[in-house]
């Protein structure tokens, strides 16, 4: 097992798990935030799930502004913290410049923690779309330092 | 490529690549059950589609409660499934014990599982939910662990 | 850090690298995208988004059947291309023959693109049902393959 210990004591590489493990409970939060709606505001999406609110559950089956707002940030989430753990991991296993990797790492947690607070708010524009691009730049910025260092096509 | 070997050696991450997969796959036939029942209720989502099916095609662009109910799986599977595999692999690179690494991976495979049953049954309520925050406990319990262990900011 | 520097001299781990920075960036174009019909179309799914196009500007709260298109697109990357990601990783570390890994990545994301071309185009079906299968297949086959080498239950 020694390969791992060294793995693991490769510090780009503990900062980028460090920063992983962050962002992703963030999104997992995401799931709690939906469902905290769901319940309160009384929107469901399936029949069994409201089948205990009495005989006319049905009409909760029903889209509410609010869970669709929380829904599309979730959404928006995966798609753009797929990119950052694929490219980071390989990021992080290229060998870069430890406060160089540890800068972006920041950055993207930062940006994606902001976009969720702009989303959820809702805060005026552009601050969504500046911290959606904020997170944007820095995944194409390690995409591009990874392929220099190890194209191989 | 020693180090390749070693790490394919592992227990741990042996464990962590099998149960992986499986719960990758299964998310994947989600896919294929989307496909079925697109196909067999003619329910679709772009015209050319069911420009096979003659002049009034356009009367099966609609959407159908069944088709709904499996891509809400499907996208509840994303949301679950992205963490775990994010999380799980650098859990399983922390050097943790390995029962302990293989009740983690198989509660969450397990509770997958389950979950995607109880939604496209559907089971009663709180079948799905359960299933939901049994694999969501799990991601985060190896969250907690990895971030325990090897934390760097 | 001798091992990751013993890691990224890997060739399939390199390769593997190489085109999954290249899906993922591909993926990450569908956000921009969307953002240009949204734009270009006046099509908004928040209020904040539209807030500066004038007292009307409610009337943008919309959907579009291209805007629509597109995010269809990016769901299904999404749903394509995590399973490639997590199951290729794996795979790539599992030690397979340096052409026959080559040989599914480049058909995996060439199957990908064009599937977007045949999206987003539309081009007539099976364009899209074909590239989907395409990918599909790559990854059961990379699925296979690595359990049939590390299977541990």
């Amino acid at each position: 097992m020694a390969n791992l210990t060294e793995l693991m004591k490769n510090e780009v590489f503990m900062a980028f798990a460090t920063y992983a493990t962050i962002v992703l409970s963030k999104m997992m939060f995401m799931s709690t935030a939906t469902a905290f709606y769901r319940l309160t505001k009384k929107v469901f999406a399936n029949p069994e799930d409201c089948s205990g609110l009495g005989e006319n559950a049905k009409k909760y089956l029903r889209t509410d502004e609010r869970v669709e707002r929380v829904r599309r940030a979730h959404l928006n989430d995966l798609e753009n913290i797929v990119p950052f753990l694929g490219i980071g991991l390989l990021y992080s296993l290229s060998g870069p410049d430890l406060s160089t990797a540890i800068l972006h790492f920041r950055l993207f947690v930062g940006a994606r923690i902001y976009h969720t607070i702009a989303y959820l708010t809702p805060l005026p524009q552009p601050n969504r779309a500046l911290a959606f691009f904020l997170g944007y730049g820095v995944t194409l910025s390690m995409a591009y330092r990874l392929l220099r260092s190890i194209l191989y096509l």
